[in-house]
């Protein structure tokens, strides 16, 4: 990647830190060694406020650099940072949300004079929510792939198959235009395959993943998404993978039906896209996210549908939800939420409503927050579609 | 799951908490949870030493049982412990490699008498590492559904494919075949999606991940296995998938090529075969790990491919290594490792060499430790297969 986009991205983590009077940032996990370093190493991006970034890195052993060096374990740090000229840091922060607890210590013990601050991860999320020109770009991109493959799933059905067999076939074609495939989720017990099919009555199934839908899952190790749901006519099928095409994990749900479905499924979906079209109107810089979140409430509730909306027995708390490196990222459109919505913003907006006997209906779709509002990055026919009629 | 299995594994737990006078634990990561629950949830497994175990769960809201009590947040621990009649407990373990930082402060902060310890990762993982007799079960049938799928490898192959092409046909089999598709590692580092196929020279790519071999990737932001390489002869295929069909990652390597490869590539695949072989017929209750990882270097060097022997300019430090509801348990045939096999404990053996020019060969199989010896679970063929020639 090219060293002014990380720098731009460096200095918005910086701006952060000089406000909390931080001095340097160690930085050791994946998403974040991605967003500030442009890839995936085993080792540890330096980040002093007043000094260039210096990568100490394990593996792979061939990164050269001006500001590279070998390291083998953290331990070598301070002295490492002497040859290089950088001073031992007076206020050190580390990714405290996402190192484990024993590495968190065995960091900090590297750095006995310092004062070690958990809240790295904090800040980096608060950097990472606003999006830099670029990864704006690596998301509408992603979002032209994810169309193209939505666009391509009513010829993938064949009488007879279950949910996790169309499921396959959606991943494959995925795969074939470009889907690096692993799914990212910040905290440690999110976990998903590619993403989630759910036909039927499986989307009532209550997960304990805090994701919009649920579904039982194959396995109990991983109860989440389809569940061997042979597909039938008068089902509804929310198709809902996650586009990680160029490391941004880019959101979008259609809905499909073999036949047509019962009347209520189509008034539901029609609230559901109603509600998106209200909350992307009042989405703007300066938009409040848990007035969204209310506006989305009100409006499902005056359609009747409070009980269904975002869930059946077990509801999401949210209708939205920023994403980036990761499928969960800020802002999220929910109670209590009171930050405000800013220019580079990106976030997946979905309501959805499951109907007991029918299904999941509703829609999902990634945007991103310009100058006057939002602009769509997923584009692609959002009414019910009929695979086979 | 059936409660003696659950009892039995948490039981195996017990006793290497009553060594080291621990009197609870509280368990709250997923593949934890799945060993001591027998499936995910979002909460935590109460674990005293010396009375029935509880859950207190998030979500799903619609687990019941005797021991079942919803909990909203972690700070509601005491109380509800309380309300079960167990007493706070005197020593607590967590999960201190596996929980962050935050979390991990936030549930010692709950129990403010208490001398908590962060053990709690590796005595579970001691654990796990001798697996019952419904896990070698689960390993044994997985083991088939993963050969089942490398069998029809063969039929996949098109003239004009990339190594990315011909892996999303392999993943796509996998999956029919009922693997969960999810890749689980120890350690927030570690991260792949399915498995890799690596072709040719993208083999000798160093890769950040502590994976056997490396690859380059498609994109920075995942750089392991296949890049885009197209397929041609001359050049050795190596697929490398996991096979998480029940939620235990069993592992398995095989070599194809397009066409006859040069002699040399039969050579050193013939003394991958011959070192898993000779480390085999050595492998019983009582080895060592670090003899049998001296074993393979020995004859790899005899044999005059020490210098590729488990990787080119970048070497993996171990030719096997533990595998369960993770791709990375204990035990690890590395160096420096004096553990002993035991009965139960199973693993992946994979011997490997990387030929410039040319690519991987070797094998990689998953293996049980009976009382007698080690039982391969993997039953496939091992030759260099040609897929068109």
């Amino acid at each position: 990647m090219l060293l002014p986009e990380l720098k731009l991205r460096r200095d918005k983590i910086r701006l952060l830190m000089a406000q909390q009077e931080i001095d340097a940032a160690l930085i050791a996990c994946n998403v974040n060694l991605i967003y500030t370093y442009g890839r995936v190493v085993s080792g540890y991006l330096y980040l002093p406020l007043n000094a260039p970034a210096h990568l100490f890195v394990k593996r792979p052993n061939n990164i050269e650099g001006e500001h590279v060096r070998p390291i083998r374990k953290p331990e070598q740090l301070p002295d490492l940072l002497k040859e290089c000229g950088l001073p031992i840091p007076t206020r050190l922060m580390l990714e405290g949300d996402e190192l484990s607890f024993t590495e968190y210590k065995r960091l900090a013990a590297c750095f006995p004079e310092t004062e070690v601050l958990p809240c790295g991860t904090s800040l980096i999320r608060k950097a990472r929510s606003v999006k830099t020109g670029m990864e704006i770009e690596m998301f509408r991109r992603s979002g032209m792939a994810h169309a193209k493959v939505y666009e391509q799933i009513p010829t993938l059905y064949k009488p007879g198959m279950t949910d996790r067999q169309l499921s396959i076939e959606i991943e494959r074609l995925m795969r074939l235009e470009g889907c690096l495939g692993i799914f990212r989720t910040f905290g440690q017990s999110m976990e998903i395959f590619m993403g989630s099919l759910l036909a039927g009555d499986n989307a009532t199934a209550p997960a304990p993943y805090d994701f919009a839908l649920g579904g039982e899952g194959l396995d109990p190790s991983l109860p989440i998404g389809a569940n061997g749901t042979l597909l039938k006519s008068g089902q509804s099928i929310m198709v809902d993978m996650g586009g990680n095409f160029y490391g941004y994990m880019g959101d979008m749900s259609r809905v499909f039906s073999i036949g047509k479905l019962p009347d209520k499924a189509y008034d539901a979906h029609r609230v559901c896209l109603d509600i998106q079209e209200a909350v992307a109107e009042k989405a703007k810089p300066g938009a409040v996210c848990e007035e969204l979140y209310r506006l989305a409430i009100d409006m499902a509730t005056k359609a009747g549908f409070a009980d269904y909306f975002m869930g059946d027995a077990q509801k999401a708390r949210f209708i939205g939800h920023g994403i980036g490196l990761e499928i969960n990222e800020m802002p999220v459109l929910a109670p209590r939420i009171s930050q405000e919505l800013e220019p580079g913003m990106v976030f997946a907006l979905e309501p959805k409503i499951v109907l007991p006997g029918i299904g999941p209906v509703g829609i999902e779709n990634s945007w991103v927050v310009t100058a006057e509002g939002v602009e769509k990055l997923t584009l692609c026919q959002e009414e019910i579609l009929v695979i086979e009629g």
